[in-house]
Order: structure tokens, then sequence, then C-alpha cells
């Protein structure tokens, strides 16, 4: 089910990616526009797909501090769609990611993935 | 797969995060506390973890504009990895974030995980 | 005239919040609330002034990337502003955070400011 | 005394980014490197002071729902610092974003300021 979910986002993110393509700012007539929130995101370009992650990595935050679990679970929802579309605009998706939380997790185990950012914490 | 990897790391950062209950700050020998990077964090508080969201979420942001997509692919791994250790503290999992977006969808498709974004933007 | 800017800001939000104090959600008729930007933001309270501090940090960031120094200045204004704003709610102000920085440079100089950045990294 | 700890910062960040200029990354010895935190902060390029922007802009809001008003002030102080350090990789200043403030106050009063980031929030 799970993943179920993600590759259906990804292929209709992908979909209303593909209709923005060579629509130019003015949407001119007869243009199959799609009007979508995810459509009009991808129009304005990459910068406000980035700031609707500031936001909502802000709002998974302000979720964590207000100790509703299931008002975190909704930003943490919002941040990974928007991740997603993110994603989408980089020709990547969601199973990437997977596939390399899998691959850490196949070479060294979880700490793997841990290892690199306590390594990585003088560089930041 | 996909699902499998969220599942099985749901799992380990459960165990991690069991480890650390009852462990003092000073970490008693004998105590069989895990030292994990999971672990760790745990033990530091919510703080900690949210520290790092803000982290990786700002190295998400660079990735994308660094025109790397694999990198993007790497940090979002890094920015959902903590969103799980974060929902962990809050005793919920990735598999709630996916039905979730599960849900919006069934409900009214992709759209309604749209509009919640556009009409919540007045309130932002 | 620097401090001159600062110091009006201070004393401008100060009294917009001042009008909130009392202020129920319905706005009874005849309060004289303030409706202004800031008042407003007063009123919706502390989370509200928050998601605008993590809006304007992506802001900063994406201007910086934008490679346009005026615009990163704009931004840099917003974000201070919105500090500010942030201050005055917990009854502190710009000058406070002046007189930090006054005194981490009168203890020893630039490099205290940074040591205690480079000794917090580890634990971050 | 605000306007001063302002011009004094900006004077030194200024004069620790100038020797970095033509320093290569191996170190040579010999060469006059300025090995104090800012001047290792620009040494890593701009992408490692946008990171620290993302930490301390994470710190300030963690330190708001803190409740602890002066690690608020500490905070802020921190993020301020780091968002001198980024006008200075831009050229840019404190005083920049200052006399921003003073022309917007001195166009429209404050209200301008705000104006705005309502008008702006459609599309964010």
């Amino acid at each position: 089910m799970a993943d179920d979910i993600l590759q259906r986002l990804t292929e209709t993110i992908a979909t209303r990616k593909g209709r923005t393509v060579g629509n130019s700012a003015d949407n001119l007539a007869g243009n199959a526009a799609d009007n979508s929130y995810v459509a009009k995101l991808f129009s304005k370009g990459e910068d406000a797909i980035l700031k609707k992650i500031g936001e909502e990595a802000t709002e998974v935050l302000l979720a964590a501090k207000s100790g509703d679990a299931q008002h975190l679970v909704y930003e943490t929802a919002d941040l990974w769609f928007h991740c997603m579309v993110l994603l989408a605009q980089h020709n990547r998706s969601a199973q990437d990611v997977l596939q390399e939380l899998a691959r850490r997790e196949g070479v060294s185990g979880l700490d793997e993935i841990a290892g690199r950012d306590i390594a990585g914490l003088g560089e930041k």
C-alpha cells in the first residue's frame, strides 16, 4: 500500500509537470495548461518549490513542538509531498530516495546513515 | 521494495529509541546503552532532532540549487530519515505519513493536497 | 542613522504589539484594534511569527543563490524585521541583540563569536 | 553604540574575507592565512555560510519555543552575525540592510514593510 501511494503520486506529479512543458508564462489560449496546484508550482519555477520546502520544514518543527502527533504526521506529509515535486523537477522520484535509504542500510546498516552525518558535521 | 525499506527503518529506529529509555545522561556503566547515531540523537532530546531537520532541509535546498540530481536524492534521503526519527519520537512512523498521503488522494485526488496549501497560504 | 532606524522600528513594533493586548479573536467592535500587518501577526500568535522567520530565512538563501546582491539585502531586511517582531513578542529588542554582539566582541574579539559555533557543531 | 558594533563587525568581517583571497585550499606554508572562524567560513565557500544561516534560523525558532528570552537574544545574535558574513560575501553589509529598513519606513511607514509581505504571500 505504502509503496503504491508513492508510486501513484510520482506518476500524477510527472503528468502535471509534463503539462507545463512548453507553456509560456502568458498561458496562450488553446494550450492544454494544467491549472492544478502542482502544475502552477512547476510553472512558477524551482524557487517557488524551494520556498514551499522551507515553509513545510518550518511547519514540521512547529508541529513537533505543539505536541500534537497527528498534526506532525500531517505536516510531514506536506513536506514529503513537496520534496516529491522537487525531485520530479530534477527528473528523480521518491523511489530514488527509498533506493538510497536501502543502499545505505544494505552497505553497513543504519549506522552508516548516521556515520556520514556525524562525519559530515565538521564540514557544515 | 520501497515499502520494505521504510518498514525496516521504522523498526530499527524504534529499537534504538527503546534502548535509550531510562538511560541517564551520565551513561552508567553496565547500562545496555545503544551508542548508535540514532540512539544518541534520541538521548539528546527532541531539539537535537529538530536541529537536524532544519539542517537537512537547508541541504536539500542547496543540493537543488547545485543542479546535481543525485546529490538532491542523497540529501532528501537524509531529510526523510531524520523525519522518521522525529516521527518515532512522537510514536508515529513513515507509514502514518503514507496513509495521510493516500487519504488525501483518496478523498479528492491530488488537488486536495494542493487545495489545502493554496487555501493555507493566506494564513502563513 | 542605523541605530535610529532600529530604535524607531522597535518603538513602532512595541506600539502595535500593545494594541493587540486584550483583543479577543472575534475583534469586538469598539476595540481600537490595530489592523496593521504587525498587529495582525501578533494577534495570530507566536507560531505565525515563527513561520515568517522560516520563510524569510529560506528567501535569504534563495536570494544569495540568485547572485543578486540587492535582492539579498532586501530579503535580509525582511528576515531581521521579523526577528524584531519575534524579539518584541518576548519583550526583547534589536538593542539586546546588538548588546550581545558587542559583549562577545568585547570579551575576546570576533573569534569568541566563532569559537562557540565551532565548539557547538559537535552538539548539533 | 548599536551602530558602532555593527560597523566594527562589518570591518572585521571584511578584513577576514580579504585574507582568504588567493588562498588555495591546501593552505601553503608562508601564506598569511587567517585561521579564524570567519576566514575559514569564507574559505569553505558560500554554501557553508548558507548552511549556517539555515542552522541558526532553526535555533532561533527553537529558542523562541523554549520560552527563554535571553536564549532567543543569543541565537538571534548568531543569526544576524552569519547574515553579516553572507552580506560581506556579496559585498554588502548590515548598513545596507538598515538603509533598506529606513527606506521602507520613510516611504510609507511600517505598513509598507508589511504590505509587501502580505501582497507577496500569494506568490509564495
